[in-house]
């Protein structure tokens, strides 16, 4: 059986770190890279990566997706473009309409039916006539907040209510996500943002509840978010971020599910760097009340750069296993770590 | 569409429990319990029960299946018999024939595949000539041990090491837990019946260690368990359990999974009454080193009585949508608790 063909879309920390985990994987290649970014057009592959290339050939940066990803070109193209449904949308249907499996890393992509129903379902009959899948996914949402609860209330015969909690750390990340999440503003500007509407934040709390909920055959009558900025008492500075003392770290977001009128879904999700010079400690804490009660906890939290880039890697067997239509995390078998050839997952 | 229509084999704890789990179900029903206890046969299910059955037929508990479970007579059969694939084989084939769908809490079953790949295989034919599925699941094997670690991999590049450690009490189970397990026993008859080979001890490494290596592509080279006494120092007391100090608490168990040579993958699961007498404190435990590393913890330990009756009833939809053959939890999607209708759950 011939390797596993894929395409990245979107070279930046996420598509690259893909890229980096593919190449370390067996029975899997790169066919081709698409991004627009004027320092990586043009150049080789595994010079952006700064691995050794060997004796497999160049794979050179294309701005034009359509001279990297045709009908019949590759297996499964991985997206790394986009946080929303709605902007991600004319990308995911190009690659669908030229048959190609696909694995998106934008947020809203992990539950498209929470937000954009009718997007949702447009992709979903465009992948179905084109007898391919597609699957967003992600660390979060994708698993730690949502499938992770989902899986763990599969031991409970009741559950009454569920608190998931994800205190992470933004050191590792680089500008654009501290751009994101406001590390370094004044506070004025950030809660004037907030106010205009373009602070971004965590992308997810609607998708994470929404799946949370379908699974388990709840109700969401009513979703509520909030954003708030964690200003820091000390100077803190992160490889790509500074936060004098007195402005903002981070993010601190909250969100709530309602059910028959009462909050059913917390979710607390305070995003920081250096947060441990504060006396904070990362981690992922799940709380299920019910029976029997479950209370789980990862500490430190699981990476959200690497955890993306494991968890879309790994579900490319599962989404060329499925059948065709828009698939999320609930529908297809849990996600797994590859460590022997990934064309053995593929059934025949 | 009509209610669900369930059959229970074997109503001891694990299958009374079912039946009162399934009683506070929407969308299902139990058609049938069979059942050879002499307390029981019979008797009214809901008398049983100790449960008010109201407007509902009643359910007469009968010894013979062939009375119970006929082609047509039901969707599903949860079998709560046996432990072991070779005892619980030719209940779970006459199931199948009569093309209804199985879920078994046989530890064995949870992955025939490691003991017993040839009655797996002859599970799978008869499941697939007669359009139906079988699984075996639980809570361990099944998912603290075992999924549970297959789904953190899910957001890891690369996985070093495996270990999986559940400490639970055994305090809130019956006599023949009891007396599988140890409780109360002198030391000597414990090891003697360890030489014997007629201590039960825990089931499940086996197959949990394959279940974990086949998902995520190790290949075991060789699998060891070993089982040690829990000595108590103090009388020990729990509702149907007594160990005198200097008897046998419980039983300690570690597994090891070897892959090329190196113990790859490690189970520790100390079981016992009362553990918190001698400052043990019950919890389950994942360490996983790789990229990056994951360690999880749920604290109290879930326990395991109502997680078995849970993971089952839980995974009946799963299991009716499911293509024929021998399912493993590393096939269906992830399980998830059923808090609505369990109807909406059957795809079309």
């Amino acid at each position: 059986m011939e390797n596993i063909r894929v395409v990245i879309w979107g070279f930046g920390a996420m598509g690259s770190g893909m890229a980096k985990m593919l190449l370390q994987k067996k029975g899997v290649e790169i066919v081709g890279v698409c991004d627009r970014h004027e320092t990586r057009v043009g150049k080789d592959m595994y010079e952006v990566l700064g691995v050794e290339r060997g004796d497999r050939k160049p794979v050179i940066i294309n701005s034009n997706i359509e001279e990297v990803l045709t009908e019949g070109s590759c297996d499964v193209c991985l997206t790394a473009t986009d946080s929303f449904t709605k902007a991600a949308f004319p990308r995911l249907k190009y690659c669908l309409e030229q048959k190609v499996n696909v694995v998106s890393t934008a947020e809203e992509m992990a539950y498209p039916q929470a937000q954009n129903p009718e997007l949702a379902a447009e992709l979903d009959r465009i992948a179905k006539e084109n007898g391919v899948t597609i699957l967003g996914t992600g660390i979060n949402p994708g698993l730690i907040m949502d499938l992770l609860v989902v899986c763990l209330t599969g031991c409970m015969t009741d559950v009454e209510h569920i608190q998931a909690k994800r205190v992470n750390s933004l050191s590792p990340f680089g500008h654009t996500v501290m751009e994101e999440q406001g590390v370094g503003m004044k506070v004025d500007e950030f809660n004037r943002r907030c106010e205009e509407g373009t602070m971004a934040g965590h992308v997810g709390f609607a998708e994470s509840i929404q799946m949370i909920a379908d699974a388990i055959g709840w109700r969401v009558d009513k979703f509520e978010q909030q954003m708030k900025p964690i200003v820091t008492t000390v100077d803190r500075k992160s490889p790509h971020g500074f936060a004098a003392a007195g402005d903002v770290a981070g993010v601190n977001m909250t969100g709530q599910g309602y059910v028959d009128g009462e909050v059913k879904i917390d979710m607390i999700h305070p995003q920081q760097i250096e947060p441990e010079m504060e006396g904070t400690f990362t981690g992922d804490y799940i709380n299920i009340k019910g029976t029997p009660e479950v209370n789980m906890s990862i500490s430190p939290e699981v990476e959200g750069g690497l955890g993306t880039i494991a968890m879309c890697v790994n579900m490319i067997p599962h989404v060329i296993n499925a059948k065709a239509g828009l698939k999320t995390m609930l529908d297809l078998p849990v996600p797994r770590a590859i460590m022997g050839d990934m064309r053995d997952l593929i059934e025949k």
